[in-house]
């Protein structure tokens, strides 16, 4: 197999004054520990949230007795993926259909597959309109856990709506240990159709999530 | 391109009393921000080091001006790695032949591929041992150098002696803006030879370094 020599970059960069879901009182910050003039060397203390930036949702995050983040296996977020072009009008709903029409002539995602949302909302990162997204219906995502889809991605802050009152998506999702992406970005250098991806957390022991690094190549 | 259905995972759990550099004070740390029983959902905030764990040194790390861990180019960190066994009694130095040995019949790397130093220390992670470790000697650095290499992992604390009064491999390898990643395991589980690897930091923007998820497959 050939190595991923010009992997694209789907990650939205790690600063402090980065976007954050409303309501998400946790910021990023970075504090130096060692210093170049003091140290002769630089070293920083981070402090992040599970679900900072570009992350994974583990079932965890939602299931009290779900599998954490360190025990997904890298089969899951390392393979295949189905990039599906739903770019839509703001706080439109995804429906099943419109996943089918997304696949176009080539059929649904074979089991184990990835899928990619592309919405080209990660161009409203950091905007007021980024509460705006498109998101996935209940039924969608039951279609989604249907064909044995292993992960499913998004560049928008949330697979469920942002008005949603219960975070049914999630738990569909996450209910059937299926993953979830939030925050991905650069969908649209990604051709629809198939591509490699690694979409990789931290390996936080027990915990419901991590920021990951988020690469494809062809 | 295949995808990589098997990946062997190369990293340190992520967790708050987790090994770390003698003298290196900053611990790793969870703080729950969301809890199933309060908030009907988990979230976590996570303090890590830019050198906690597996991780990747940027050139940053020592250099003043060096180039930054959010701008390392992702074929520097992705690509095809050769894996060379240099197995050794504690405290040795890693030698120019040593390494020309332990490429065996294959030659040496080619000029942008990854070399990942298999010494076997992992298993001496957070061990009384773990320093102990055998290390790359400065010529030894200079000839990865002039191979071209990109990137220099080992499953050691450091590239460089523990009892170096400098940091001159650090110095050899960062200052020619070569990448350093250290506590990489199971190197065992590869065999000797080429692999395709990932060993993916998270985009901090302007720091000197990041925690890692370092991946390898066939």
């Amino acid at each position: 197999m050939r190595s991923p020599l010009n992997p694209i970059d789907l990650t939205q960069p790690v600063r402090p004054d980065m976007p954050r879901y409303p309501g998400d009182n946790l910021s990023v910050r970075f504090t130096p520990v060692a210093t170049h003039e003091v140290d002769g060397y630089g070293a920083t203390g981070v402090l992040l949230g599970t679900h900072s930036g570009t992350h994974l949702d583990a079932p965890r995050h939602f299931l009290a007795q779900g599998r954490t983040v360190d025990q997904v296996n890298l089969s899951r977020v390392c393979g295949r993926a189905r990039v599906l072009d739903v770019r839509s009008e703001p706080e439109t709903e995804i429906t099943p259909s419109r996943l089918e029409q997304a696949c176009g002539g080539t059929g649904q995602p074979a089991p184990g597959e990835l899928v990619l949302l592309w919405t080209g909302w990660d161009k409203h990162f950091g905007t007021p309109f980024m509460t705006r997204f498109p998101f996935l219906g209940m039924e969608a995502a039951h279609l989604l856990v249907d064909w044995g889809v292993s992960l499913v991605g998004t560049d928008t802050l949330s697979v469920d709506s942002f008005r949603a009152k219960r975070f049914v998506v999630h738990d569909v999702l996450l209910g059937a240990d299926r993953l979830i992406v939030e925050n991905l970005c650069h969908l649209d250098r990604l051709e629809p159709g198939t591509v490699n991806c690694c979409l990789l957390p931290l390996p936080f022991s027990g915990l419901d999530g991590s920021p990951v690094r988020a690469i494809a190549w062809r």
